[in-house]
């Protein structure tokens, strides 16, 4: 059984999403297609790649397809990466792929996609998920191309980075950033509890979050019952990462917060 | 072949739904995943058993992951259960199941979801579909695990159930409320044509349809066809309860109607 | 390696689809199905006939499911063709499936979708695409059911066609529609790059484009790396039609147009 997982921000409303579907049935019929998601806001490569480093431990082995790419029809490259463990990212060279190369242990080979033959033309403009990226996560799928059979190797220090702003520690608080609002307005940041334990705050306190002018101070729990209905929390999410939620409500909501707007966790 | 099929409030634009796919792909590589959906109104445990009860009947045999879950984080069990026809259901203790596992014939066992061993450890707060739903339904699914090997049996009226309104009949009419308003606007009630039957209301009459201080005079026809473009319809809809429709239009807003609206049938 | 091609205007919200999915997996446990889109505005079975021919050619051999509606509840027909190449498709008879079949060589039978026994019985109004369509599709795809075993043949002029616009080609401007806005922005008309080399406009230049009152000079180039960022452009989209575009920005927007707005373009 051979996987692709494909995550775009090509949205449920038009074809494309089924189209490439179609272009790996047809390329790779015995391929099963995993979508990671394709609701990431248009053109949002940092988010792209955030929700992809979230998600790659949990996604089998096998290719991952990652079309985010706000700079089509122009100079930027089209990538694959293979790593040690064997796990092939196709996608455009603009930092997308990284975070999620790195976590599974950094690239071993890292190609372009040049070759014409392992390509679809096109009747006008290309239409890189369904005629370049598409074709090449399903013809690695199913064996019928390797790495090299796509086009020539790059230099790794070639590749476009991913700039993630690091939260800055100081003593007795972190200053960080919002970097993810999910539907549920639950708001993860930018900061580990790692980071809070160097600045010295612990857990299992209550911390002070400023967000702009406003100050907050919101218990530092496990788990969402320790306090109670409406009510805000900080805890270590899903992802080990500091995140403020309510219960039964909403963070976004709450401390009127939204992707990218700064926070300052004090002990 | 063997399915996993599964609904949620997650909606698609997170990529928690892909998540839960990757670790059933991991876990049990041969199963095939059918999304039920995952619109379900975030938290509305009730539409969420209700939706699922409506496609129960059309669904493989196999496993039901269900996971409408505001109570994640609290104390609230998350539990499996097994029918006599072999159906497996997986999800919280919070009524969602109860309706649709009704439907199949009710549980002959139910186990709350506590061996460490069936679950997935997590970086920090659990995300339950992932952790522990999700390989739950993996593990049934793939015959790895059965009912016992996940956790300890519950007794079943230890299991919450879903307080779903029952209409009122009445003399020649029947106080309901409307239950499901889909993408279309058509609005479904919680009165079936039995109710109707009982309060001595026939059907290919005109009914009267009172809402809130409004009253609407309705044809029960059978099909959209027997009424003009842009007319108000009642009828037995697809699912068997009565429903209000618009032919080429929308009944939640010719009635003004919300999931939830009280409403009178009489004859 | 059987595969189903469902498009629909169901949205993703209610359970519909997951219905559909769940009733081909019963009657056809080895089928793929396969999701072009469910997005298509409730009701516009113009816009679905479009998305399905721009897919078609990248689809799997096998059963093309597509269903928009407006009809369903009233005489129209649900009819299931077939092409010389072996593609079935299945579907209401109001123009849906004509310009996809149409694409793949034209129908060399159709019949209407007249057996009960190739149907599942509904306990109230028929939902099409789960009782008739979706069944139809499953048999046809498993190898259960031949086209003749669905229901009679019908006269192929005797089927609904679609009344799509052509544009009208005059000397040196051609006057056309905006018939498709993507989630992107992009704006695809119906105006082929032939048309415009009829009414002498040749490419790489600046065209005229009008729309309403307003007339926008905008360069005819191969891809977005031509102009400048957030600067319009006319290019012959990845669907071989002429489109406008805006680089790193919408074209619905920056145009003022909607699916449907009348354009010209001229030299």
């Amino acid at each position: 059984m051979s996987h692709v997982s494909f995550l775009s921000d090509f949205g449920l409303t038009d074809e494309f999403v089924g189209v490439v579907h179609g272009v790996i049935a047809k390329l790779a019929p015995e391929t099963k297609v995993i979508d990671i998601t394709h609701g990431i806001r248009r053109g949002d490569v940092r988010s792209g790649a955030l929700a992809l480093t979230r998600s790659i431990q949990y996604l089998p082995d096998g290719v991952i397809l990652a079309v985010v790419d706000p700079g089509v029809g122009t100079a930027r490259r089209a990538i694959a990466a293979e790593t040690e463990g064997g796990m092939r990212f196709v996608g455009p060279d603009n930092g997308l792929l990284g975070p999620a190369v790195a976590t599974m242990g950094g690239a071993t080979k890292i190609v372009e996609l040049t070759n014409p033959e392992a390509q679809i033309p096109s009747a006008g403009a290309t239409f890189a998920g369904r005629d370049i990226f598409g074709p090449a996560a399903a013809l690695l799928s199913s064996g019928e191309a390797q790495l090299d059979d796509l086009g020539d190797e790059v230099a790794p220090d070639s590749v476009t980075p991913l700039l993630i702003p690091l939260p800055e520690i100081e003593p007795a608080r972190v200053v960080g950033e919002a970097w993810w609002v999910d539907g549920f307005g639950n708001v993860q940041s930018n900061v580990g509890p790692e980071d809070l334990a160097v600045a010295g705050i612990s857990s299992e306190v209550t911390v002070t979050v400023r967000i702009g002018a406003s100050e907050y101070e919101v218990p530092w729990v496990d788990t969402y019952g320790q306090v109670g209905e409406g009510e805000p929390l900080l805890h270590i999410d899903s992802s080990g990462l500091m995140a403020l939620a309510v219960r039964g409500g909403s963070a976004t909501e709450y401390f009127n917060l939204a992707t990218g707007t700064a926070l300052t966790l004090a002990g």
